[in-house]
């Protein structure tokens, strides 16, 4: 197909796989289901592979509140190619390699205009369930019942339907399992440590939480130099895994004795840690962090949600001492701008992604995936569409 | 007296005027006290004026704790000329003029080579009362008993001895009264908005609490180019004077009815300033300014002391939306290297500091300077040793 021409697909209604989720909890039903052609400002997806996050997890146990709905279908680590476009679509075309992000990047807002902010203004959504802009799902189940979207991606489907606002149009020369990590968790953990806290060569940094994103962390303080990466986890089993990603040493709280953690990354780093990062989202370990932290210039940064509804209790004390704190979702990268960086540092081996894959699955295996992740043994499970 | 030559008085102790406060809270008594020659890697320095800092009044008042001694000589903000310098000195010679400071800066240690600290690690005293390297004092009284230094600079005498670390080089062209300005309170604002918070053109800023450090804030926001000073005070008496120092808008905590000082604020600034500084040390007002702060990039900079122990406590959902804390002990300001930086801004013309002296007195009227600042009537009280 040229890339220019229109697909025999196009304005028609479509019928494909995908894997429903009908209720909190519930294994996902793989069956057919009919997507709409992608109304003004959209674009239709044929996805190539997705992945599981710890997100979806969350929202896929969720029974109340107003993020939770159901039936829906999860997913929003992947990337696919573009089947059609709707109306008003200048920057997509037909064949366009490309990745759905759930964080919306107008480039037009103030936020999406300014290099300090990836938090675009104009497509601020408060987690609706479904299209950005009128609210309506393109899903329905051949009884007709709608079926929800989930964080504006909606990938574990053969065809999905994306505002242009979250579509990032990516090089076909970077392979796809690599290209779909770069949807979230993987990009947060990078983008956390290149352009948030600006990690720089001969440093001292502490991770506290070894999942993907805090491996992430550790892939990007590696490659810029830091001289130590302390992990700290729960679980010891994470450590030989996180020797791949570069980190130098590990911190079990459950083995410290009588000192905290911050006394140990204390003695560690001469005095603390120049970043802590919290990727897990408990507020006494953002305390810890920033109790971990260096005097004059220690810089802790929040990447975990907190979902207990907890404080951050802070001493202002320590405050004065030159540290700080920030809060960053997606790791302060812009979807349209950065993403496409990070696949080309990949290409020129300034970034290594293969290690984050963990398990290979097919479309129809989808559910294990979430048994992987309950277990606690994957980090990134790719699932292929079309095997 | 040539710059090089020794001062007749070098080597020995002098007899010269000093403002004893004797017991916590009482008024200064002007007496005759003994003040030694320098030791190693001090200087013994000639007061021309001083002023009187609201951290003079806290420890003035403090009856108990570590930091609580007394007889004392208080007095942290001042400028004098070097009468005579100790063994090993090689940054000063008489006749120098400098500006004696709190904070130590021994340019060897890591954070003195960094530029991202100011908070020296070789000298980092935890306020004892005398002399940083032997913890002596080298004042006494005419019956022999000892005087204690005030956050190693003491300034409210006629002669008083510091370290080499706790001492700047300054260029006499600047008229002494100026000068004296920049030991803490002044630069510590200037220094918060411009290296700490990176105020830039076009930005908003919410300052709490105007006092002089508030008012410094406003200044050095200012000059940055701010497009809108919003500042928050009790106090509706302090919004003229805030207005010589471009403040733009005002806001009394206390006519916002139902409405909090943040909603406000976020109003003004069409969603939050980019920049808030808390200048008072009440953990709630730092609260109340982190939710001031802008989503994307918004900035909270602490500069108040909390001195009531209270913990700070902070949403972490609202710092997962780029919101960052930081804090600042004298505004970043690395005593050797910025304050003669602000001294060139000042003759410049970059640099407003004239507003900020709102009261003269000779040094017999020094009880006088207590009174004014308790009753909230000065900014900064210039103390001439000479008049
Ligand atoms: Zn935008
Ligand atoms: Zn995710
Ligand atoms: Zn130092
Ligand atoms: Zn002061």
């Amino acid at each position: 197909m040229e890339s220019d021409s229109k697909s025999a697909t196009a304005g028609k209604v479509l019928r494909c796989k995908a894997a429903i989720c009908r209720n909190p909890g519930e294994p996902l039903v793989i069956e057919d289901i009919e997507v709409d052609p992608p109304k003004a400002w959209e674009i239709r997806i044929k996805i190539i592979c997705t992945t599981l996050c710890h997100t979806d997890i969350t929202y896929w146990k969720m029974k109340t509140g107003l993020v939770a709905a159901f039936p829906r279908i999860f997913g929003h680590e992947a990337v696919g190619v573009v089947e059609s476009v709707g109306e008003h679509v200048e920057e997509f075309i037909v064949g366009d390699t490309v990745l759905p992000v759930f964080l919306p990047n107008c480039n037009e807002c103030r936020d999406c205009k300014s290099q300090k902010s990836n938090l675009c203004t104009k497509f601020q959504n408060n987690y609706p369930p479904n299209m950005p802009r009128d609210g309506t799902s393109r899903f329905r189940d051949m009884n007709g019942e709608i079926l929800h979207h989930f964080l504006w991606v909606s990938s574990f489907t053969e065809y999905t339907v994306v505002d242009v606002t979250h579509a990032v149009k990516i090089t076909p020369e970077i392979p796809a399992d690599k290209a779909c990590l770069l949807g979230c968790g993987v990009s947060t953990g990078i983008g956390a440590a290149w352009k948030v806290a600006e990690v720089e060569e001969g440093s001292t940094v502490a991770i506290f939480g070894l999942g993907p994103v805090g491996l992430a962390v550790a892939e990007g303080a590696r490659q810029r130099g830091a001289l130590k990466i302390i992990a700290v986890d729960l679980n010891p089993g994470k450590f030989d895994i996180g020797k791949k990603f570069g980190v130098t040493d590990f911190i079990n709280p459950k083995t410290c004795g009588e000192k905290s953690v911050s006394e140990v990354i204390k003695e560690l780093t001469d005095g603390g840690a120049d970043y802590c990062f919290e990727c897990i989202g408990l507020a006494s370990l953002m305390q810890e962090a920033f109790l971990s932290s260096r005097k004059g210039w220690g810089k802790t940064v929040i990447l975990g949600v907190e979902m207990h509804g907890s404080q951050l209790s802070l001493n202002p004390y320590e405050f004065l001492r030159g540290r700080s704190v920030i809060g960053t979702l997606f790791g302060g990268i812009k979807p349209k701008s950065d993403i496409p960086l990070l696949a080309k540092k990949y290409l020129d081996n300034e970034l290594s992604l293969d290690e984050f894959i963990s398990h290979e699955l097919s479309f129809q295996e989808i559910n294990k995936a979430f048994e992987l992740h309950q277990e606690g043994k994957s980090l990134r499970c790719i699932i292929w569409m079309d095997r």
